[in-house]
Order: structure tokens, then C-alpha cells, then sequence
């Protein structure tokens, strides 16, 4: 289970990528792939949850790190590169990484 | 607690702003102050976590509804656009709504 929650030490990273909508369900499989294959193997890695949108045209991957030096260790890792390539061969992406500030939930 | 899952009907709006560093505290409060006080009183609000980026260029809005419907009923709704207009003079935004398709974590 994939919890949201300030204050609790973990790295957020939010990679956005822009698709083309006939495209938008192949790079969800191959970033499937590349997390259940290399990312969740990696040390540090706590959590990925892959998004589409409705209109077609994003896929964001909301994926959590124990440190930021865990994320950039995977950036350098051989193994998460050659995911990288082909996906971002029909795909452009902007990552950052994040804090979480405030979570307001009802009930 | 927020927590994300697929499977589980609800939307998630992802609202990505683009701000200057000097205003991104600002910016935080601003959604902070409007979901305290207005988003999280319209019917069909799940939740909602603001998140801020370490480079102190975006601010995200991760929020969760219950139905499309329920979100397009926020947009019009006037105490929801009093709080938008000066958000959106001192940011740029892009929200899409999407649907989580697979969520991973370790443990």
C-alpha cells in the first residue's frame, strides 16, 4: 500500500511525460516493466505508482525514494539507463524531486 | 491518510505549477489556505497533498476525487476560482486527470 504523508523523511520524485495518445498505453507497459524488472530492486527504492490521464497525452510515474542519494544512484545505474532509452525514444519527461508539505484527507 | 491504489474509482487530479523560487513558499500557503478553507469542503473531495519541489521551481497538487463529475462541479464553482485568480498570477499551472494503473512498494 502506497501512503502520502508529510514529515516522513521519504523523497518524492514526479516524473510528468508527454505522449502521443496511441502511444500513451506502450509507455505505461514499459514503465511497468522497468519497475517490476530493475527500480524495485534497487536499494532505496520504497514505491511507484504509474498514472495515465484521461485525455491521453500524459503518464506520470508519483514514485517515492528512501533519500534523495538513493534516486541518484538509480540515475546512474547501468540497468535503469537502458529502461530510459526506449521509453524516452516516444516520450519526453520532466522529473523533479519533491517534499511532501501538507496531506488534507476527509474522514 | 492518504493512500494511492489502483483499482480503487476514484480521480486523481495532478496539477503541476511552474513559479519562481522566491515565490514558492507563497505559492504552498496559497494552496494550503484554499484547501483548508474551500476544496476540501465541496462534496466528492477525497484528499489533497501539496508537495514542493527541492529546485524551487514547482509546487504539485496531488488530489483525489471521488468522480470526474465532482471535479468538474469544483471548477465552477465560484469560491473555488476566488482562490484560483491570484494563485494564477503568480504561477502558471497544468492539471490532468488521471487513473492509477499499477502501484508498487517494497515491504
Amino acid at each position: 500500500m502506497v501512503q502520502i504523508a508529510s514529515g516522513s523523511n521519504l523523497v518524492t520524485l514526479i516524473n510528468v511525460f508527454t505522449v502521443l495518445p496511441e502511444n500513451q498505453q506502450k509507455l505505461v507497459d514499459m514503465l511497468v516493466e522497468a519497475t517490476e524488472k530493475t527500480m524495485s530492486q534497487i536499494p532505496g527504492f520504497v514505491s511507484a505508482s504509474i498514472h495515465k490521464s484521461a485525455d491521453g497525452t500524459r503518464v506520470v510515474n508519483y514514485a517515492q525514494w528512501r533519500r534523495a542519494e538513493d534516486f541518484a544512484a538509480m540515475l546512474r545505474n547501468p540497468k535503469a539507463g537502458e529502461h530510459m532509452k526506449p521509453i524516452l525514444q516516444i516520450a519526453t519527461n520532466e522529473a523533479h524531486l519533491y517534499e511532501v508539505v501538507e496531506s488534507f484527507s476527509v474522514g
